[in-house]
């Protein structure tokens, strides 16, 4: 059976702090794309970053098994390059089957962390 | 007469933390799914939960009667198992009538709360 | 001209905290909608609330003249009746000419302020 | 290669918190809208700013290289006239060609940063 979703969204916001605050990893800051795939079948998914002042990075490749969810943190996306910190990035995710994705961000640079969520935009 | 929304939504994030400072309940680190029916006729609602590296969880069974609000917090699901703290997850809700749904999180793991909202997406 | 954005909103979320720290009104615990005209003619728009375990209240009425924003506090909405603090609700808003709705929550019970917003449901 | 995205978007919520803790500029409150070009043609973008009490401000002109994001912070437009602090607006966002907008505040007038961040609204 298909699974709910779209092929291909977009997070226009991204930006990993380069600094934390806390026990790693649960509190280290972080940015999420969290995926799910409610079908049958395995996802592929493939993720393209966008910067200010270079060309893209990519595509990251992941996998979504059938009827499960992958919180895919950008700090660990390292092949075919580390996601630099610090630094504005953007990004688009796109699977050979629909998905949902949700972007949120922790952010523990200061002593106290700070949350923010959205869902992503679906082309 | 029937309400506005969809029948069916979904929510890629998900994560309870295991930890809370302040006052319960309200302080208690906590992720809701709120659910509006503003229709006429009673809404039966199914939320199944999916994980990393297990099969689905659920369906839960919730009621939100005709022109009424439910804020539901995953942390009171129990039926038919409790909701696993400190562990992603991700959720697709099923109505027979139209709602609308939108997602937050209380986090107080740190001595100041943190706080996300997100409409969920509709299929 | 007629704006962009649409006449039917609803926002599932809704919760108002009954404290708060700092100076007044900016760091007063608050829930607000965010109502944008971009037309050439006044929208009246028309709130209604929603709770758990009452019949709705409402309805509120707020008009945003043409090509301005009205930022409306739900601590202020006052006629027919307040707003309960420390009670979920939800709301659905309505308009009699297209309109763009964003909500967003201020919560200061703690002595650090927590932010919160999403672009509303669309009908 | 036509990007995804739209041509018109709006974000309803808009306010620069007048103080700020923190080194600058990353910890200077802010407001910010994530803009993402993945065409292959450079996109002219205007931004509109709707206020309570007067006309419109703008249009603030911003370009978007081909495949690339320009987080746009709010703080920083100051042609035809600065963004005024502590005031509600909102705003309007039109590009010649398909881009995808994300809104986000960074709040750190009290000692701990706080976060939001929404789709923004897409005609």
């Amino acid at each position: 059976m298909s699974g709910i979703g779209r092929q291909t969204w977009a997070i226009a916001e991204g930006y990993i702090p380069g600094g934390s605050h806390g026990p790693e990893p649960a509190m280290t800051s972080h940015e999420t794309a969290c995926l799910l795939n409610t079908g049958d079948e395995t996802a592929a998914v493939e993720i393209t970053l966008y910067f200010t002042d270079r060309e893209p990075a990519g595509p990251y490749r992941v996998s979504v098994e059938a009827r499960r969810t992958q919180h895919v943190r950008f700090n660990d996306l390292v092949d075919p390059e580390p996601v630099p910190r610090d630094t504005d990035y953007a990004s688009v995710i796109r699977s050979d089957r629909p998905i949902v994705v949700q972007h949120s961000r922790l952010d523990s640079r200061q002593a106290e962390n700070a949350l923010m969520t959205t869902v992503a935009w679906s082309a």
